[in-house]
């Protein structure tokens, strides 16, 4: 049972110095938090203060909570000291299965069970990783994009020992810390944006392969492109929007042949009228049914906003 | 021979009156060129009209030329009228083989063979469209991204009858009207930039298909994920900077066994070691040397500008 309301957390202990957990340790403290670092080696204690004080300049610039300081940061290599007093714990070690296990058996021991512990892990799974804690209902994976306090995903799926209430207490819990929690519906490989990003990266590489293209023209493609939009609205949204006043639902019925095209080393799924179904109905839901004009406008002004960016930055 | 300097160019002929059509006359009146559309039925005026004015809103917002003006434009439904005085001609009618190859013929009639004659076509091949051309010399494909006046690529590839000369007259004219040309190495289906959103597309789908992710949760992971870093920096230039200081060399040895993991349906290339240097040296050559804290901070700055802009709109 988690005792603490998730808007109530005041004290977040980072475990983990490296890109990631320093990264958190910044994000946090921009939130307003006091946050505790367990540093393995005290030899990494200089770069992760590099890392933060890097972080607090882009910080200030997007803008802290009233209450964020660097004063409310400590740090210690005692792991049972900087656990102490957490109410909530990030973990970011190496990705090395048998080192998380032996992390979390200790945890199990150190840390009041109604205490959540969050991995940053990008491809273990937390049935795993919980194997051997002896609390493991309430760790769950919640899995970041780097840097972890400029993007605010953060993928959270648990294993099978973990609560149902922890896996919703965590969701909570990084709304209220300026994140944005997804919620996977199974354990995939990869997760969900890792697989997007890493269809993109395979294609570049067979490009690059086949001498079809550069490394400078593959990213060319992609900032000149389709990226800017991405930055806006996911490929989703955008085909919604493509597709005009008839939507996904011309998109598809106008584009679904192409699916069969080689226009990538991917082969489609069968666009089945179950999946035609889901993608429009999922289309209009998440967009709550606006209308094409203003969904090209709310693009429009993404685009607007980031090509005045570029051009200040030529 | 184009007798004309591609900086010399004044007076453009946009033919076709769609969603591309008409973003190219915005984007050069923009850009301060007299511009001419041919409208195939009056009847498509008024939502020509509506698409150049509403292109007109956000571009003033990013700035125009000097001289630029909506009085720049005017329209016919008459072919030879509309490109009598063309210093350049786009064009983007329908994706119809047998559409394009007798417009070609009849504007190989029409038109000076000094004049360049761009195709936006995003798929067919101008060996193909130029095939009853009697002056294709002077033919070559300019594939745009929608929006033509917000995104500044354009994908450029000739046709086995397009002169050299043709191809970097082109790429040198669009420069001075203030896109991004990528001229490609070879004619391959999707060109570049489609390939790769068309990867993420598939991977997409089949993650729908299998009740992976829903459609809200893809476009969620790719905007508050991976989409920001896309605006700012390629595929390739990201795991350069991921790499930390050992850039895309270290990226490639510490994660080139997780192309051999199923995190996207697309089976990877072989990482061989001529695809390894390929990616490395194309990396160091297109980020001229800059080490990794020079790389990252204009990461982190893009990143910065993008999570402020956020902030705004929520």
């Amino acid at each position: 049972m988690l005792n603490q309301s998730p808007s109530n957390v005041k004290r977040i202990t980072c475990i983990g110095a490296g890109p990631i957990g320093g990264g958190w340790a910044a994000h946090f403290l921009a939130q307003g938090y006091q946050v505790t670092s367990y540093v393995h080696d005290e030899n990494e204690y200089p770069a992760l203060m590099r890392l933060i004080n890097t972080a607090w300049d882009s910080l200030k610039q997007i803008g802290l909570a009233p209450n964020a300081s660097l004063d409310n940061f400590s740090w210690t290599t005692n792991l049972a000291e900087a656990v102490k007093d957490a109410e909530f714990i990030q973990e970011s070690i190496p990705e090395v299965l048998p080192l998380k296990q032996a992390l979390y058996a200790k945890l199990g021991e150190l840390v009041d069970d109604h205490v959540v512990i969050a991995s940053s892990t990008s491809g273990l799974s937390m049935t795993d990783i919980q194997e051997q804690c002896s609390t493991p209902a309430r760790t769950v994976v919640a899995h970041p994009f780097n840097p972890p306090y400029l993007l605010p995903l953060v993928e959270m799926i648990g294993g099978k020992k973990t609560s149902l209430e922890t896996v919703e207490w965590t969701e909570q819990f990084y709304k209220c810390a300026g994140k944005s929690p997804l919620v996977m519906k199974k354990e995939i490989p990869g997760f969900i944006a890792t697989r997007l990003q890493e269809a993109i990266w395979r294609e570049a590489l067979h490009m690059v392969a086949n001498g079809e293209a550069t490394v400078e023209q593959i990213d060319q493609a992609v900032v000149n492109g389709p990226g800017p939009r991405w930055a806006m609205m996911g490929p989703c949204e955008i085909f919604h929007v493509g597709g005009g006043e008839g939507g996904m639902a011309y998109c598809l019925d106008q584009f679904g042949p192409a699916l069969k095209l080689p226009w990538t080393r991917l082969v489609a799924p069968e666009l089945t009228q179950e999946l035609r179904d889901a993608m429009v109905d999922g289309s209009i839901e998440m967009t709550h049914g606006q209308d094409f004009e203003t969904l090209s406008r709310k693009m429009n002004k993404g685009l607007v906003e980031i090509a005045k960016l570029k051009k200040q930055a030529s």
